[in-house]
């Protein structure tokens, strides 16, 4: 990864934002509506929108303040509650609440920390007691656990965000040396994968905008992968532009010269791959993830 | 994957489930505290919390009663909300609403189908058009976008349930041949990849219980990876076998002579690698996510 990403590591953390507070009359009147699906009064305004449309990311400025226990079990609780496939939860969350301990693992610290990782180490003891053979060793496992193990993080940073704890995701455990991940937290050597850390806590202060999202062409498609035009494109590079929109990782980059926030965002930002075997990779070799491919044949059409 | 898993297709749905209901009055009393973190009140029985506890998955028995529109749109404009890295929503939502294409696609149908995929391409296009290199091609890149991605449709979910639709979260994707889904979607050749399918619609008649989950040992881990002990693995293995406990994906294994629930589990459900390489893999490797491997040494600890 040839970037300057690592000089921005406090500002690398994966972004949520919400966008709009609604007043506390409509959702009172939106809740009534929940879970009644008949009803015509507006969908778009019970509390479980307005939590998730309330989700920003803190970015490390978190303060001293605890989570109490009941509302971290409450979030730990409802979590697991997300799909899995066949129930086999193959997931492990680690619950860490030494600051300096979550700084070491993910570059970041808050009042608790939640690592959220593949796992089927738990299946595999079950199995070996059993007298089963159970292998869970290719990529084919891997995306399952990795998807079952991500719907249960951000079931937890919306449980979270109804009891008015933010959060931070971040991929902050992919950088430097990923084996300090197996020694921090003791993780079994095979079958196991951290995916994503959780900071949870209270923000010191609150943060200077909401972040934007697109919301249409480029990333909503309608019954077909719509390929973009080269005015759609165009559309988009200037949205980004918009200080509305607020779309962009940072504000500054007209005063460093560039025209658009693309040239910023291209040139001082974005990773790009270099044929270099990615840690990622490596690291998932060596958990056991990837089998060993013989055929690169397409599939059939 | 050698196992009977596609004589079950109809069964190998992601699981979601739901545990309690709690009183309108509980809701609107909980709703006042909803993010108010200083309050006293009981912290888990907001209505988010309320959503994420009733979640369950409608195996394929979808009616045939269409989504309003303004609330698929809710739940297209809530799910973007989700934390992404970079902000750059490196993902691709495409909206399917014929049913013969949704059972092409993934094997089930309802009102709705969402298909996540992690993708590039925007991004990519992007760049092109500014002259810049963007190259996303190695497991990094790969592991990003899918957590973007799920996270994304964990929130799609949740944002539906609380409208009072329901949803089937299915990797059908990823069975039969894959290669039928860039023709059925015009997918990109190059840095997409299907990551999970939603159905979304309304249950036909209510499913006889609500899964349920592990929530502790095995899957909550305190400061450190904690390896089960024996009785710990006991333990887990009985509590399968709790009728009460609905942690099963079948009732019937007692029937079929099984002493344990864990032991149709691992003899007629459960697959495992067999060397070969998966499809997973080798779509992955056609996608450009896989770069050639050169080191396979130990990370440092």
């Amino acid at each position: 990864m040839k970037s300057r990403r690592r000089e921005f590591l406090k500002q690398t953390a994966i972004l949520g934002s919400g966008v709009f507070l609604l007043s506390e009359d409509h959702q009172a009147r939106a809740e009534q509506n929940q879970q009644k699906p008949g009803t015509n009064a507006d969908r778009r305004q019970n509390g479980t929108l307005k939590t998730i449309h309330a989700l920003r990311t803190i970015h490390g400025n978190f303060t001293d303040r605890p989570i109490p226990e009941p509302a971290l079990q409450a979030v730990l609780q409802a979590c697991v509650r997300a799909a899995n496939a066949s129930n086999n939860q193959s997931y492990a969350i680690i619950v860490v609440k030494d600051r300096k301990r979550m700084a070491q693992i993910c570059g970041y610290s808050g009042s608790c920390l939640l690592v959220f990782c593949a796992d089927y180490n738990r299946i595999k003891t079950e199995a070996e007691l059993m007298g089963y053979r159970f292998d869970p060793g290719n990529m084919e496992f891997f995306v399952t656990a990795s998807t079952n193990t991500v719907l249960a993080a951000q079931t937890a940073v919306i449980a979270a965000k109804s009891m008015g704890i933010d959060s931070l995701l971040t991929n902050g455990i992919h950088r430097g040396d990923m084996g300090r991940l197996w020694q921090l937290l003791s993780l079994p050597e095979k079958h196991c994968f951290p995916i994503i850390a959780l900071v949870l806590g209270y923000p010191a202060s609150e943060p200077a905008s909401l972040k934007g999202r697109l919301t249409g062409t480029g990333v909503i498609h309608t019954d077909n992968y719509h390929r973009l035009t080269q005015q759609e494109t165009g559309e988009l590079i200037r949205k980004y532009d918009e200080p509305d929109e607020h779309l962009g990782l940072r504000d500054d980059w007209t005063a460093k010269g560039y025209k658009h926030y693309l040239d910023w965002y291209f040139k001082e930002w974005a990773g790009s791959a270099d044929g270099e075997e990615s840690q990622i990779l490596r690291v998932l070799k060596l958990a056991g993830f990837v089998e060993a491919g013989k055929g690169t044949a397409r599939p059939k059409a």
